[in-house]
C-alpha cells in the first residue's frame, strides 16, 4: 500500500487514472439531484428508472495533512440533462489560500469558475491543457464533448471541500448547450 | 502574461513543456561543478573547452504565496560525465513539511532521494509515472537513457530550494553507470 511518508512512483493509464489507486466513486444522477437545474426532468428521469452514471473518481489513499499535493483522477461520462452537460459537483475550498490544477488527458473538458465575488469564467481543459483554479474560485468540470471527458487533478489534501455554496442554487451561471454549442447562461435557479 | 489570481488554461507540447513559460535556465556543466563527483575530470573537460549542457528548465511566472501549487518542465539531456549520468542539482525543500512530485514525459528518468536520516532511495521516473517526493526527502532528477529526459514537476511556491547539503558532498549515494547499468552506489566524495 502507499505510504506518503516515503518516495514511490504512481502509474499513469492511458484514461489518466492514478495506479494503484484505493477508492473508486461513482456518482449517478440520483446522487447529484442539488447539482443540475431542471429538478422536474431530474425527478422525471428518476421516476422512469433513469439513473445514468454521470462521472467517476479515482483517489489514491491520502492521509490529511498540510503541505502534501495530492493526485487523482476523474472520468466525465458524455451526456446530458436537458440542455445541461454532464458535470463535477463542483467545490470551493474550505482552505480558501489553496489552488488546484487539473490536467486534460481525454475527451472535451471546459472548468466553469466562480470567484469569492460572483465573477464566473469559462476556460478550456482539452487532452494536454492545464486549466489552472486560482485560490478562491470555486470550480466544476464540465464535458462538452460525445466521448468521455478524462481528467487529473492536483490539490492540496487540507483544502477541505465545501459543496454547500454549490448546493444552494449553485454556480451563479451554467455551460448549457445553446444551438449546438457551450454557452455560459444565467443559472435560472438563481433570483427565484 | 499569466496572472495567477484568476483562472487561466496552460498549454503542455510533446515535452511536456508548459507554456506560456516566462523563463529559461539553462545548466551547464561549468555552473554545476559542485554536483559531480568526478571533479578531476570536470576541470580537465572545461580545461579542454568542453562545457555540455547538461540539463533546461522551464518556469511561468509565479508569485511566492502560500497554498498554491506551481508547476515546471525539467529537461535533461543524455550523457555522463565519466560514469555518472547526466542530472539535476537537486534540492531539499527549505520547508519541509511540502511534498513535491515529477511527472515523466519522455526518455528513462530516475529520481535519486535522500531522508533526513541518510537513507537514499531510487525510483523509476518514465513517461506516464508519478515520481512522488514526499515531505523532507531530498531528491535529483537523473537521465538514465540515451535520449531526453522530460518531465514536469509540480511543488509548492513557498517551499524555498536548499542545494546547501547537495553542495557540501552531494548525495550520500549516486547513480553511477556500472555493467551498464544504472547502480547505486556510495558517493566516493563522503568519508574523505
Amino acid at each position: 500500500m502507499f505510504d506518503q511518508r516515503r518516495p514511490f512512483t504512481f502509474k499513469l493509464d492511458e484514461d489518466g487514472v492514478v495506479k494503484p489507486y484505493a477508492k473508486k466513486f461513482e456518482w449517478r444522477l440520483s446522487d447529484l439531484k442539488p447539482f443540475f437545474y431542471d429538478k422536474k426532468l431530474v425527478e422525471r428521469m428518476l421516476s422512469r428508472g433513469s439513473d445514468p452514471l454521470i462521472y467517476e473518481t479515482y483517489w489514491p489513499s491520502w492521509e490529511t495533512v498540510e503541505g502534501v499535493i495530492g493526485t487523482g483522477t476523474e472520468i466525465i461520462h458524455p451526456g446530458k440533462i436537458g440542455d445541461e452537460y454532464y458535470h463535477s459537483r463542483g467545490h470551493f475550498h474550505e482552505k480558501a489560500i489553496n489552488s488546484e490544477f487539473y490536467v486534460g488527458v481525454k475527451g472535451h473538458g471546459r472548468m466553469l469558475l466562480q470567484s469569492p465575488e460572483g465573477e464566473v469564467v469559462v476556460i478550456s481543459m482539452e487532452p494536454n491543457e492545464i486549466a489552472y483554479v486560482p485560490p478562491g474560485w470555486g470550480h466544476r468540470a464540465v464535458n462538452v464533448g460525445r466521448e468521455r471527458m478524462c481528467c487529473q487533478f492536483v490539490w492540496l489534501l487540507d483544502s477541505g471541500h465545501n459543496y454547500q455554496v454549490i448546493e444552494e442554487g449553485g454556480f451563479l451561471k451554467l455551460l448549457l448547450e445553446r444551438d449546438g454549442k457551450p454557452t455560459l447562461v444565467d443559472n435560472p435557479l438563481h433570483g427565484k
